[in-house]
């Protein structure tokens, strides 16, 4: 496993059920999953701590979208199985790429261009019109490395912030009604399965809650979901969990970006479904038969960021499942997760007061 | 945690979400635990490796009830503290003890008696009649140490097989209609909640399947298997997951015998509960709330015994959950279970015959 984060400490947990072993590379020698397997501690551009996590294994994944393309394309080269597909990492890890992609495939997108120089963002904005969003084409995650355009005054600002001014992408800004994700699996074997749709909502670029499935989920959304879903999926051979993030613009689907790995907003199928995103990654890339995605009942996960609450106050919400991913505290850090079922949507959502209250305690 | 067999396994996986950190303590350095924390490779009774094993911690449990008391007592003596009590453990090792002190609690139970040499058992069998079951008062488990006694020929060989001859005990063989089992939680603060009951299918003295809820569940049984286990965890001051084995006979429940930890009974709460037992002794020997104990559709629990199944032919079962063990195979030995999962009971058992027929395939 390259990485060795929460995902993989999640994956861990899921794996060690069904038998499997384990090795991540991680830079961090308290890498949260540490305690579930061997962790090489090293860099992952590092070609000898890469080689010597992946010595003896059956197939090697990824736990973040960052690892160096580079490096798993090397591991690939020298005969390992790498899943999901590094063609899928390298595309994902470019934001013009992706969305390039994704409009191939018919998957709607909001109006995007390239934007190669300070020369070319006059012109790109007469195309596209404002407001729009400048960003970086490669890095960047949880809201960093991207400018919002809302009048001419800030196209100047605006490219001076996303730095060295080459490889930028300037997308339309779109209001949208609600932000969702689906999660999606591809076995080996060509199976594939989609959870229900996921809503998301962020703040200051950093997920907050996801409600899974969706509230007032039309089926056509879902079916439409699915169907891009699917189309990404078989884009690449993909063989892993893959995240689609969408907007909700009216009746339709805009695809944001695409995370080729388990992801922040299928956390909620650990409680919330028949298998849970970490179970159905495993059994995709080791060409098992993929697990049921329904969902049981309703849930909500909310994102613990800074520090962790006191345990015994997060237990006491009905239906709460604590996720502690075992991080020392750091303003804006996910340190863990909460996930609450409940049968009902009302439920759910009582629920989710009281955790509140539970979270907000000093 | 004293023992690092598949039930220190499985309280890991359900701890480390929690944040927690374990230390296990066991005779094999392959001990299934070992990938979840530290391991101390020592004797149970091993004085020097119970203390390395226990030092910095919180909370001191165990995972089989065959620990030696006089261990676990001497760390309670050490000021550490040991959930379940130690007289729980203690009570459990002589059957005795453990069904006199279920009797005192009005607690129903086959009749029984001490035979302590073989001039009493005659005097016993009178008392009792045949058939009967002779047991040693203490060791034995997954049906060794017992002889069943169906006429006056038995007595002779039943007793021989038993060893040394003394410290027995003759019990009446009933005629029950099934086995059920009942688990039960205490919390250091004294709040208690029960799983639904489960119906249990032994072959050859070993659990092969485990139903729950127990399918044709009256709710007055419930409410008395709920009421002996509360009397049994009051006794006992107990915290943390108690279990308790029933025979049913008509409408009535007569106690087997009780185990102070996780069961294999209970291994159906991992996917099949709100929470599972797993997580609720870890949080009731934590002193934090209990979760809710609640059954999410219908289950069944089936024991993998001497080595394990193609992983890929279980999980093509709709609902089934591998859980592998880490253990080598061996004749009779549990190395792993599966749970399936389903909305109701019809579909339960065609997904149990799916397994079956996976499980049997060479």
């Amino acid at each position: 496993m390259l990485g060795g984060g929460q995902l993989g400490r999640m994956l861990g947990l899921a794996g060690i059920p069904l038998g499997l072993e384990f090795r991540f590379l991680d830079p961090a020698a308290a890498a949260p999953a540490q305690s579930l397997g061997a962790l090489v501690v090293g860099a992952l551009d590092d070609e000898r701590a890469l080689l010597e996590t992946v010595e003896h294994s059956t197939v090697v994944t990824y736990e973040w979208e960052g690892v160096p393309f580079a490096g798993a394309r090397m591991l690939e080269r020298s005969g390992h199985t790498v899943r999901p597909s590094t063609l899928a990492l390298q595309t994902s890890q470019d934001r013009l790429a992706e969305k390039t992609a994704f409009r191939e495939h018919g998957i709607p997108v909001a109006e995007f261009a390239a934007v190669d120089a300070w020369e070319d963002l006059r012109a790109r904005v007469d195309e596209i019109g404002l407001p729009a969003v400048l960003k970086t084409r490669r890095g960047g995650y949880d809201g960093k490395g991207q400018a919002v355009l809302r009048d001419d005054r800030d196209l100047e600002p605006g490219f001076a912030a996303l730095g060295d001014g080459g490889a930028l992408i300037l997308e339309a800004l779109v209001p949208f009604d609600r932000e969702l994700s689906v999660l999606a699996v591809r076995s080996g074997t060509g199976e594939t399965r989609c959870w229900p749709l996921v809503e998301n909502w962020h703040e200051a670029g950093i997920l907050r809650v996801s409600r899974a499935p969706a509230p007032n989920l039309n089926p056509a959304l879902q079916a439409a979901a699915e169907g891009y879903a699917r189309a990404v999926l078989e884009h690449f051979q993909y063989v892993g969990v893959l995240a689609l993030e969408l907007f909700q613009v009216g009746d339709t689907l805009l695809a944001n970006e695409m995370a080729p790995r388990v992801h922040n907003s299928g956390h909620w199928t650990i409680e919330g479904a028949v298998t849970s995103q970490f179970e159905n990654h495993l059994r995709a890339i080791l060409d098992w038969p993929l697990g049921a995605t329904d969902a049981r009942g309703v849930s909500a996960m909310v994102n613990l960021i800074g520090d962790l609450p006191d345990p015994a106050a997060v237990l006491a919400v009905p239906g709460a499942h604590l996720h502690d991913y075992g991080k020392s505290p750091r303003p804006g850090r996910k340190v863990g997760h909460v996930t609450v079922t409940a049968d009902a949507q009302a439920e759910l959502e009582t629920r989710l007061t009281t955790l509140d209250a539970a979270l907000a305690r000093p």
